[in-house]
């Protein structure tokens, strides 16, 4: 469709930000890939060479699950966009921006657990909740642009939903800079564990928070 | 489609999750071309260069032609699927993240094979098989989800398909590890020639075992 | 739809032009996180090894930034237009071409940047205006193609818009080519703050110039 | 539209071929731009370490306007597909595979003529006639599955097209081999001509001999 035929012209539907969105999402979630590489061990040593890589999969593993979480929240929030403006667009880039830096930065901590040292630990912990604080910003910003735009949305009587994704995202900021701060200061492994948690949280909560509510409410009265 | 307009609001069109697939089957493919550099050879020796690199054409011209095979299957499976649920998504994630593995995995068997080393040789047809077993699984996950969740398929009569393609796909995972064990307790050369079969089983009957039979019947009635 | 119903056979409609421009774009715009690694510094030094990889940092948000210009304005552009003939594709795949040579100058002027060496700067920064005036260059002539091809737009009465975004592109080009000139002759400073305002000047009038001069004669009217 | 619905459940539309088409194209027209990297001059020498890449810049321009020409026959033949069997995919798969070779043919070439060694030029040149003769081969077996397939086609009453775009990859698969036997006898310089001249003849007939054979007849009349 012509965005010519929309209501302002600088409106437009969201085909083409989805497919651009996905491009991105699908180099990003195998960017680790590449640096999978045949090790350069001496003969006879391929097993304990292909082991001595564990930090590159397990960054693999987690940016994988992570941006697949990412990638299936934007599918739903997209799912109640009907048009896009400019400031849409650049909330959209900016998550794509941030997504995109979580595989480097998955790479800083597993290399970082390599190696064993707890000042660079540290230090890759709190770049790590750095990049995940970003992340979450861009979430927030998004979320918060489309409650105060109901007009760009599908179910304009539903700003319920995107107050809930607001807090969601929110919580997420507030968990990354807590995470930062513990691991920077403390000991790396509680922040690890909070590294851990959210994108479980999020993966589960992709519907939103209201739908998990609701499914909770229901088991406790079948309870 | 806003999918707030769908059953559920948990349930989605496939379009998203398709062009997504396609997205990293595109750079999946591509993957290995990035591994084919022009050689450091000295002066006069540019032939012997590039005839050296041999590993890595072959792993190109298998990594290639396994993912193609993939992206066949898939295509096939998803024109019998109707909607997606959270669940299906991640059986969906998890074939694409094996798939982003075969090209590391078939590199590293090439690698193998020129160094020479049995051990070695050993070691990378296990791993491969490992990985060819994990990615079968993903198949196999992805069919029995199908096949208990009808209400996402086009066709909730052909219960049939679904069974059969978890069949195909249970096979693979038993010659994965058949191939594996034998490979790392006998000669590598079995191994791999089950590696080879299996990619050209599933290009085959990439329309399903069921068709197959069809057209084996009715050779053998003209025959 | 095929392209034996249209008019002249020689036209086709956007789709295919779009979703390859789309594939392009979401690889330019994430080609430099591949730049960005884990690095090599001794136990202990891992903040200082980050922060040393400042150049590029700088590199991969200035160029993110300038690729979603382009693709916003890419994105307005084609929602003018209907048909696609020859011609047109070629422009396109001219702005794509420039479009995906931008990371790698911008990566040349900010590691001049890091090494400080005046001559080098001034290199880099003749280099970024080359690739800048470039890239200008292929926007004047799509649009130029456009408003000569009337009938390959939706709006054929609309020639002012096209009109506009020629003088925008053409703008571009001297601008570059200024501060190419200002930058290797004088003092790089001013050809950064003209590399700097360019972007930003594309990304406010990323809906033509007609627009911006209606914004802003209603803000006077309101002032 | 679900393949289910197609007449005999092994045919289905164009549209994933498409999709998946262009991912690998856009991929690999930007393959190349990976390579060219900030040159590791000394300081000051930025400028010369710049220029000394210049074989890196050449294969970029040539593959990619190679790879456009390819990226516009696809699209063009594409136009004539109505349907899709595992036949015509598996000839699309090849066509895909010998397009994605070509930026490491072209950069083996341009790394032997910046080296400057006949041996190695010639050996250069052998390699690119026997890829580009390989990929014309792709497309033969592509046009001649359709001429014996009319039922996949918009207009089953036009195998006068599909006929005369074999002979076009038929005498692209003779030229490269020419070109290759020439190169590597006698003197680079010709095959080089003919490897210059392919792409073009390709791009200026992209809309197949019989429309071009129109032209020149329409321009005699009118000369």
């Amino acid at each position: 469709m012509a965005e010519t035929d929309l209501p302002a012209a600088k409106l437009s539907d969201t085909a083409r930000a989805v497919a651009f969105s996905d491009g991105v999402f699908a180099i990003v979630i195998t960017l680790l890939v590449l640096e999978l590489r045949v090790p350069e061990a001496p003969p006879g040593q391929l097993l304990s060479g292909l082991l001595s890589e564990w930090p590159a999969y397990v960054a693999y593993v987690a940016s994988y699950l992570y941006v697949a979480v990412v990638w299936l929240n934007h599918k739903h929030a997209f799912g109640h966009i009907r048009l896009m403006d400019r400031g849409l667009h650049w909330a959209n880039l900016w998550i794509l921006f941030s997504t995109a830096l979580l595989p480097f930065s998955t790479a800083v901590v597993s290399e970082a657990l390599r190696r064993g040292n707890l000042t660079d630990e540290r230090v890759a912990i709190a770049f790590y909740a750095l990049i995940g604080a970003f992340m979450c910003l861009s979430w927030l910003a998004f979320f918060e642009y489309l409650r105060h735009h109901p007009q760009l949305t599908h179910d304009k009587s539903e700003p319920v939903f995107f107050r809930q994704e607001s807090t969601r995202a929110g919580a997420g900021v507030a968990a990354y800079i807590i995470a930062g701060v513990l691991g920077f200061q403390a000991t790396p492994t509680v922040a690890l564990m909070i590294f851990l948690a959210l994108p479980i949280f999020y993966g589960v909560t992709d519907h939103g928070l209201y739908e998990l509510t609701v499914v909770v409410r229901r088991r406790r009265r079948r309870g």
